[in-house]
């Protein structure tokens, strides 16, 4: 059974819920992975929940729990007590229960962490809860396989049918000195294809990549990307083998990095989503549109200056939006080419003058051709000194927009802000002031000489 | 040595190279991965480029090839002939070698294909050159590891040992039956620690997950993240086993959407690249340029009507790029909220009339806090009645801009257009006019009323 299928029959399911048939339910659940629960869970409501989950072996729970948002989590946990809370957290990966925990008050969580039967387990969260989660510590599970570099082949086998209980998907064997400090690694291939008295230090890879516990997780994506890694082990700063990281969670690293630049192009102030509240809503939108207020409210007073020019020439005032809006396209053009451009530093060289230059040959031919377009259009129906003003000052807004989204981005990063916040609405409110200042100086100017 | 170090040490490589010293250029590039080498390759010219490959093995040279952009390896190919071409493809995997070729003209493809020697490789190509880019079919890789479900552990082992010659990254082993139709997988774990005369068919998981040769390369990318999938299996219409697509693969996807939709949100209408042509940049972006100039223009026309209006009172001209920008504004954030939210369906229920009521509330919310703002400042140093115009018209405006937001991309989604194109320009554009209309029209009503 599919998801798609799942969201066909949830009529069905929801009637069998409420009638509590029992075996029609357990059917089709025992067709589904827990992913696949999710879109029933979001459907249902608080007691509905409950009797869903009261269907199903505790690790398919967990696994459910784990893939909720905070706040359906919550809701969930409590239909339960602390004792059931911990037997959950058990079945998980420590990466993943770390993450859970670290979403309640210290109190409770100090509590369900001392309810958790497997000790090492509840050591293991302890460990974790102590790193930030934009570091490789707080991105690192603490299941792995590691064999003993003077082992053989036999005593590995042995040690992986003991290590692999909690490790469900198992491609690497880190390789550790007595003083276990990563030294480097073995595959399970080549493991199988070795013979039972094969040494470890006769096979193993010593090449290895790995990261610290306080590497950027950013950084971190950026490695696993760049050479195609599914995990990557985490070392201390003796060097000692603490963690692994696996390609999901580096995944949803750079999902959320897309979600940030998002934020930043479009004027959300927070990490909000659709399904919050409309009081988080409004906050993380109002701070960008006010600041957009004030910016329009200087352009009003700026304008003021040349309140005798528009008595005069009222037309003047027709070709403001298409003056500030190409100004605002321009820029948010220029500034996601660069901002695109320094999320793959690697393939390019960071010659800023370069740059520069070439955006502004991008922006002359863009000028002229748009120039060109504009003047032909407005000496149709107005004065051609009007057509010439509106001409002229599109061509260096286009030049001044392009400039500033380009050395923006550079100026943010260099700084270690987001460039994405470059495309967003600060800097199409510096352009449209930009734009009525050249456009009304040029007009003044144009109109005082003749 | 890492990435970092050698663009350190960039100058000093650059140094040994002219001066042909092998000795100190082999001991560096015996650290290095494949990968590492880009920075060095963008930062040489041709001739450097080509004695540096020619002091690497095929399969170094390989890799370094298919890591880089499309118009750095034409121009690193016309350093050799086809039988080196052919020899280079050889050593890289199916799906990466079918996608170097598909840059190829069919001619100089066909001669490239027939001097592989890996007869197998040849036909794996050409079977792949078939499919589309955009789907499972175009994504996916020929060389994987199978066994029939009859076979015992012994026989498995000696298959892997036979086959892994070209799999380097081995995690799973699909299990078909004797028509080659995918039945199950089995891990290598469960391989290692199984007995010899164990057989596949009391070990294996009959529950997998596997894609068509048609499914869409979005879609894969989406199954694959959902469930947290290293390797997905490949099946064609008859559910014969014909490939595996690795994450690494799909990480593409991802990030090249996510550049997509980028480009889409900042007007630039084809895949550039800030190391582009001038040329090649300028037509990526003139065309929604010149829609936002004709938008610009349709408005100057429309304000025409308002000319006598904007004679008697020009300081109603001082507050059109606040209008517009403020739709703009909120046009974007209501607009990337629900892209955003489009991109995970599954967490969240697609009640489009629910979606608008609360895209409404905030809107509201919204547009009564800067209403009062920009009523108080205005009132400053305007007339009342001016100050009662422009926060009218802008409650109005962030009530429309809102709700064509939220309405514009679930439309273009519907149509199975990129919903994201919706915070691009065409919407800001819209936007504009909009605002421009409802001002000037609660204006004149103003006006003329009293």
């Amino acid at each position: 059974m599919s998801y798609e299928n799942l969201v066909e029959d949830l009529p069905y399911i929801k009637e069998a819920i409420n009638n509590k048939n029992e075996g029609y339910l357990k059917n089709i659940f025992d067709d589904l992975y827990s992913e696949d629960f999710l879109p029933l869970i979001y459907d249902l409501d608080s007691t509905q929940i409950s009797y869903v989950l009261s269907l199903l072996d505790d690790e398919t729970v967990a696994r459910i729990i784990s893939n909720l948002d905070e706040d359906t989590r919550h809701q969930i946990f409590k239909f339960f007590n602390k004792h059931q809370i911990a037997k959950f957290i058990n079945e998980l990966y420590s990466d993943d229960a770390a993450d859970i925990l670290n979403t309640f008050p210290v109190k409770d969580r100090e509590e369900i962490i001392s309810l958790i039967e497997d000790k090492e387990m509840a050591m293991h969260i302890n460990e974790l809860l102590r790193y930030d989660n934009d570091c490789a510590g707080g991105l690192m599970a603490k299941e792995l396989v590691k064999a003993n570099v003077s082992w053989n082949i036999k005593q590995t086998i042995e040690e992986i049918r003991l290590q692999t209980e909690n490790v469900e998907k198992l491609y690497t064997i880190y390789v550790v000195n007595d003083d276990d400090m990563l030294v480097g690694r073995v595959s399970l291939k080549k493991i199988i294809l070795s013979s039972d008295n094969t040494k470890i230090e006769e096979i193993y890879e010593p090449d290895i990549l790995s990261v610290e516990t306080h590497t950027d997780a950013q950084e971190v994506a950026d490695i696993m990307q760049k050479y195609d890694l599914e995990t990557i082990p985490v070392v201390n700063m003796y060097g000692k083998l603490v963690g692994r990281i696996t390609v999901d969670d580096v995944m949803d690293v750079v999902k959320q990095q897309a979600v940030v630049d998002m934020h930043a192009m479009s004027g959300i102030s927070t990490h909000v989503e659709e399904d919050d509240t409309v009081w988080k809503l409004c906050k993380a939108r109002l701070p960008w549109l006010i600041i957009g207020i004030f910016g329009g409210l200087l352009g009003a007073f700026f304008m003021g200056f040349f309140e005798q020019n528009l008595a005069i020439v009222p037309a003047m005032a027709f070709f403001i939006p298409l003056i500030t809006a190409t100004g605002g396209n321009v820029g948010v053009q220029s500034s996601s080419l660069i901002v695109q451009s320094l999320a793959q530093t690697d393939t390019y060289d960071t010659n800023h003058a370069k740059r520069l230059v070439k955006a502004l040959l991008v922006a002359i031919v863009n000028g002229l051709v748009i120039c060109g377009l504009v003047f032909v259009f407005v000496i149709l129906f107005q004065p051609i000194k009007l057509a010439l003003v509106v001409s002229l000052a599109l061509f260096f807004v286009i030049l001044l927009a392009s400039f500033m989204g380009t050395i923006t981005p550079l100026i943010l990063d260099r700084f270690g802000i987001n460039p994405a916040l470059a495309s967003g609405p600060f800097i199409t409110t510096a352009n449209d002031l930009l734009g009525i200042a050249v456009y009304f100086s040029i007009a003044g100017l144009l109109y005082n000489l003749s």
